[in-house]
């Protein structure tokens, strides 16, 4: 439920609590526990009526039906950022303070803990361990929350998409050049104007308190240490103004925005992103509705222990998510969001060449070629495939200028970013690897993933016989197996999957 | 014997029961059980003597020969019809009712039931915990008997082609479309002028009673639900009348017909399906004789404990079978079939550019690019490969409204659909995931199946920026690996896949 | 030692036992076991002085001196066809008959039998329970002396070429036509102007007694027994004349000519395949030297286990029989062969295009595209994409009749052999799996595996829609993937496949 | 740290020990173990301050500061040639002999012994059961020291040019000629004027003493015995003069050179190949700093056992390792070398076609197309396609013979050896193979590895129908398959692969 359940974190002000209000007392409160009586629920030491709000829960009714009339903080807290509901309820729908003392209910998620798993914790490799992005995904597999890994790794489909996204990089390879002074590698760049120290970013990804309590907040500030550019997700488990005030004071942060039908939200959220000195939004173009991540599924499924009947209702649940964004979303849409604020606006999710060619059309700052990890349409091509077509194209027409072009997915290795580069791409972006990261050691590992990838790209490009970001170029690289799409060799990458399982038989 | 015994399923009513015959007392049966003595059986109440046509059962005469002088109702209901004798037999060779009681005679097919087995039965998944079209067939290698599944699974030779059916579709990518309005999404479309809720049917698939008490039926009834095509097989173990009676009033269901030697059978087929409103005549192009199965040779073999000499002749048999349809059908029946009926004529089985050009010449109204699932000719293309260069000489010739294309087998997902649909295909039929959903569940698992690929294809179509069917072309697709037949990462597909096994040696 | 010391089996009458000589009483014998005393051993009644011939042995000089002064009658027959000394000893060395009874000596190749070795083949399958070529090579693995299955298994280096031959037929496709009359079948076909049964033929395999005591000659009656020809291996472990006598009077045999570089053994060997009615001569040309087999070469140190320090000689012993043939054959020994038969000759070993024009300027009746089964040079190509190119040049110059074009390698299907034919070729030819037919189940296992490819071809002709040998051609095959060398997924192909291992610690 | 430590190991004659220093007593010896009172080693019996060296060792200083006040010459004669410290050290930094008795600390780089292992060793096979030389590496896997395995083995991040190196090779296919008479072959040929006995070197390969004692010595007197050449590393564990002494008087020896940031040191190297003799000076042009190799990262953190926060700055040790080499080498240089000496001057780690056409114009003797075994950019292509690209290009513009073209990575076989030829190379080099023989039997093993080599070389040559190295040309191969990177069916070379493993969680 967690991935259904965070919707929107973002950011409105318009239902400040009341102070004035009287409040309920915990045995008023435990009276409203059904539909006809009403469903309440303490939050955070205030009560809230959820009755009406129940059937547009994105997480199902179900849930929020099992804490009515009880203390809902803790799992309350785990999925959703504090002013979650200033954009969902009416001020009426606030009851005011709970009267008395009520321990929070168990959360429900969390099922009983695998002991193993603790010892794993326990007995967690020392940072000094780790070499490379994908060892933070082979440790979290073993001790991040069952739910926290399906929600994070899965993928559409049959996660085809999501592979491919990494083995495209892995069927291209180097022309590497020799004897030419390397000794000052410079892996500073601009994105959007803005100087950084390396030519990657930390992408959007939602619900970072799954695997670690600090979710968000650690991780704006491992960028911040290491200059690197963070773009706040849209559906982070913290609130917008909790991560900006994360960042340090010149620190450069991004903003994802998933466009609802109540366009008001976004263009509040726009406003915010004004005023807080955001430096770029990246509207998501990918996900008219979320893809089908089977993996994500089963687990919620599986959790269900009692394998009621209503279990059925599960699937319908997921049908709900899958429309919590707005299929209605244009290119109208991106004219208006350009006229509400001067900050960059840049398209996250575009697929193929004449996407970005209307993009140029439409003259947006740049775009992110991407397939959201491979969570929306499985199939979808590696955005570093796209990006062979689109620079090849942009070339013809001299359009090269006109926008600056990102893309994500299936990245972990600094010879990948080297490669995107080489092909045209202004930045890239990582999610998986910092969740990941995050998750296992928090701030300090979200800061030695940028070492690291650092690290792995100021080797590769003295290797390469390259100083600065801006010599690479094609000429670097030998593309002729990218469309190919053989089985590739990458051990390292194939035994951190996780594939795909059937359904289980009852014990 | 399963598979072979089930040459013809339909629908004849030259013998209807003579029922002023005095009948045959259990003493009198008893004593006919040698060709010397002739060879009674008695099925459903009623005695045959089966001494000539024991020779001619396409499942062999060792087996009818084990039930001469008993009751064989059990094993006979399991593969057959109830009408099935009136095409084989003459009215001299029913020999009138039973008189006495006699117990069913053990069927021997099952050989002693697996404890495992029937254990998997009871923790069956529940339903809601069925996400896609293979975790049916996951089930189904687990509980449905093992003959059931050997008839099912087996496809010819090395079944090169039953999985290459389903690669194709794995190397062939998306180019999806963003900010596009797809708010609405309509997946109706019609199929031989007849309006469907999908682009998709059932296609058939003979002995659904084997996986599935309720067979045909029940698979008519979830079609019905749905509103989506049955295709009624010409070996299905209820009889074609059966079958009919089983879907709701207006609900829309094809013929598939087996040409077989006495073409009389075949008009008067053609005539019932005139008759009883079936909207499409389907005639099996594919199937001169029947492909060599291992996996289901191999099974039948396996069960023959006593591994006795006369095992050898069931090769022969298994020989005989080969030839149980006409090697002698040409397009001159094809004129002779269209003269028949006003019912659309579809030849099911075309796997060449060259052939579909002849079904143009011919003016049926359809064809099915079809290896028969892999079951015939190992290393047949896959249709989807055919469907590509087909639809590319097609719009060369400008003949692509001069008939509608359909495709079957390896298709498991809504993206299988939406890619062949891509490729100019009219529809696209699955044949054993609704075995599998219906020997696993029933009409519940039927409607699963077709609910869950509803489901797919309305998401993936939003994904792709697509929202009408017709609005779907090869501009969508990225081909370039279609014809390259490396292997592929579908580890969902390639675990449920059953591998081939070496000969055991006896324990 | 048996592949090596299996020099040549053929047929030369020079040194016939002279009956006259009074004999060698076994005390006597018992004092010759060093080269200072003479080396003598006793075979099948009769004494040798093999003191010279120690060192001219292929299978080494030390396995001779273990059987000095012994009676080594099991040990020879298991290797030898009996008239092998008639080429290699001088009358003076042959002593004369023995006198007394001597028990022959252990045959120290065989090492101590494995128990589960027997017990396997006591539970062999029975032969009805065999589907395809490849279950008998299944059973092989498991039931025969592990030095008959490093023999016949084996092939050079990494045994690349070995797999490739197979692979390649699985990587074309068919284009099957529908519609066509096919009840009638007629695989019947010419070879070198004979008519046989089916496309195929037994090729030439060496020592067929290792896997089966009745060796070449149950393989002849089978053959006969089918109508298909066998080529006799100039390395049988029978002689020539009884081969020939096994087989049916008119029968047709072929036979395989290694050249030696004692030219006038091969004219003895072709005046004597004029007499006995041989129907074509096949000159091997790929074996300047057999090539590096360690499979074989790895068992046969692995028996020595004393493991002592004259293990190290094995290798040079190699290198010895690596030179068994003749180096120096050329096409001018091509026109000599010629002028001494009427026979047709046939060059078995051509691996390109050139060599089949050179072959067409030197006038013989056709060529074997062959890489020796992958024994020979690893990384020689596929036949049958030799094939492909062979054919394509052949009809651009007009070329096609000059010559009969056959291929062996990797055969194993139906399927395989109409791939074939459909490319050009005459006739295919099968090594390993008649010898896994024939060492599983002799003469019925040999009739079982050709009736099993007849079988197929037949089903597969009438399910391409052919229904004669010569209407074959390239339109029904899909050949776009020939030259791609990706991997494929023959499961069953490759379970049975033995991979090679790395050397054995000690124990 | 082997790996690390191993900086330089030449060839300086600067610091000659001063024998009238008085020396340094035991008691004296052991207050010095801190930064604060000096950091003091007895090593070889002599006694050296090595405070200030401390932080420039490559090997870091925490493994000094464990032996400070301490005899540290087990451990010291492990990693360095005696006269390390005469390019390191100043005169003042020698101490003078140490007087009185002093035993050798524990070498901490050993851990606890493998029990395991020392069992493997006394197992270890006959020499006469390697076949070919990826038999001396699956030995190597099990009985050397794990720190040496970790070096030996190990490549940049995900180890796919090392892989890539070896399966070009196998994409690679032969057109094998028959009917040529090739009674002789002679696989001498020259290289850089010198002749050898057969058409491949043993390359350089640093710290050969890690896996055997005798190091690079015997591997100077196997390839002696052998005549093939022996390119002497500029990281041996042997001095520079041991190792040519330990060559025969006019053995063919080679040197590598990595250049350092101090030129005076490649210079006095330089003079010091005039004087004794060497044929070539290979300048390393492809190691501006180490590459990432985790397989030895992860080796040294292991050992590590106290895990204690220190543990971090293991990585930026390997940071500081990663700068050992002078980035800032540039064709100038190559000028400035190529004065120094009338010696032949090879570039050895050329990777374009553009980089060859650069050393042409530079004219230097010859380049060696190399990625340095895999251990420095991953993703370089393997040598053998940029040898393709390379040869069509040279002749082209006529320039075959301007320079002579080397190459090393990925050989296993004769077979590979002769592609690269038959593609333009005038020699081959080998690497870990020559390490692997030499650690599992010395001088003995590098003898059998060569004589494999040049027996697969001869019998392969015969089989391809080549008598002479110069006769080799493209037309022996078809090549269409090179760039296709696909996975390749080397079962061999697969297994002996040792695949990378993500971190280990603690006991």
């Amino acid at each position: 439920m967690a991935a259904l359940a965070a919707a929107t974190a973002l950011t409105a002000d318009s239902i400040a609590l009341d102070t004035n209000k009287h409040g309920v007392s915990v045995a008023e409160l435990q009276k409203h526990t059904s539909l006809e009586n009403g469903v309440w629920v303490a939050i955070n030491g205030e009560v809230y009526d959820l009755t009406e709000f129940l059937l547009r829960h994105p997480g199902g009714a179900k849930i929020i039906l099992k804490y009515a009339g009880k203390n809902a903080s803790t799992i309350f807290n785990k999925f959703h950022p504090k002013d979650v509901f200033e954009q969902f309820l009416t001020p009426e729908q606030h009851l005011g303070p709970l009267l008395g003392e009520l321990q929070p209910a168990q959360d429900i998620t969390e099922g009983e803990e695998d002991e193993a798993r603790l010892v794993r914790i326990e007995k967690k490799p020392a940072l000094a361990k780790i070499f490379n992005a994908s060892d933070f995904e082979h440790i979290c597999k073993q001790i991040i929350p069952p739910n926290a890994w399906a929600y994070y790794s899965s993928a559409a489909d049959d996660e085809i998409s999501l592979r491919e996204n990494h083995y495209a990089y892995q069927r291209v390879f180097f022309n590497p050049r020799v004897l030419r002074n390397v000794t000052e590698i410079d892996l500073t760049t601009t994105m959007l104007g803005v100087r950084v120290d390396a030519p990657f970013y930390c992408s959007a990804a939602a619900l970072a308190k799954l695997g670690q309590p600090e979710g968000e907040l650690s991780i704006a500030r491992g960028c911040g240490s290491e200059n690197i550019i963070q773009m706040i997700s849209n559906n982070a488990s913290y609130t917008f103004d909790e991560i900006v005030d994360a960042a340090k004071p010149d620190q450069p942060q991004w903003f994802q925005l998933y466009v609802s039908e109540n366009r008001d939200l976004n263009y509040k959220a726009i406003e915010k992103c004004n005023k807080r000195g955001i430096k770029g939004i990246f509207v998501t173009v990918d996900a008219a509705l979320f893809g089908k991540r089977e993996k994500d599924m089963r687990f919620h499924l599986l959790e269900d222990d009692d394998d009621d009947g209503d279990a059925g209702d599960n699937l319908s649940e997921s049908g709900k998510i899958l429309s919590a964004k707005d299929p209605g979303l244009t290119w109208e849409d991106i004219k208006k969001f350009k006229k509400a604020t001067d900050l960059p606006i840049v398209l996250k999710g575009i697929q193929t060449v004449d996407d970005v060619l209307m993009a140029i059309d439409h003259e947006v700052k740049g775009v992110v070629l991407s397939n959201h990890g491979g969570r929306q349409l499985d199939f979808s091509r590696a955005p570093l495939e796209v990006l062979a077509d689109v620079s090849k194209v942009l070339k013809e027409k001299k359009l090269e200028d006109k926008l600056e072009i990102y893309l994500d997915g299936g990245v972990r290795r600094g010879t990948d970013i080297l490669k995107a580069l080489c092909l045209g791409a202004k930045g890239v972006g990582l999610g998986r690897p910092f969740l990941y990261a995050n998750s296992a050691y928090g701030q300090e590992g979200v800061e030695k993933l940028i070492q690291l990838l650092k690290l792995e790209l100021s080797v590769d490009m003295k290797l390469l016989g390259v100083s600065k970001i801006d010599e690479l170029g094609p000429e670097y690289l030998d593309i002729r197996n990218l469309h190919a799409r053989h089985l590739v060799a990458d051990l390292m990458y194939n035994s951190a999957y996780d594939p795909l399982r059937p359904p289980e038989f009852r014990k």
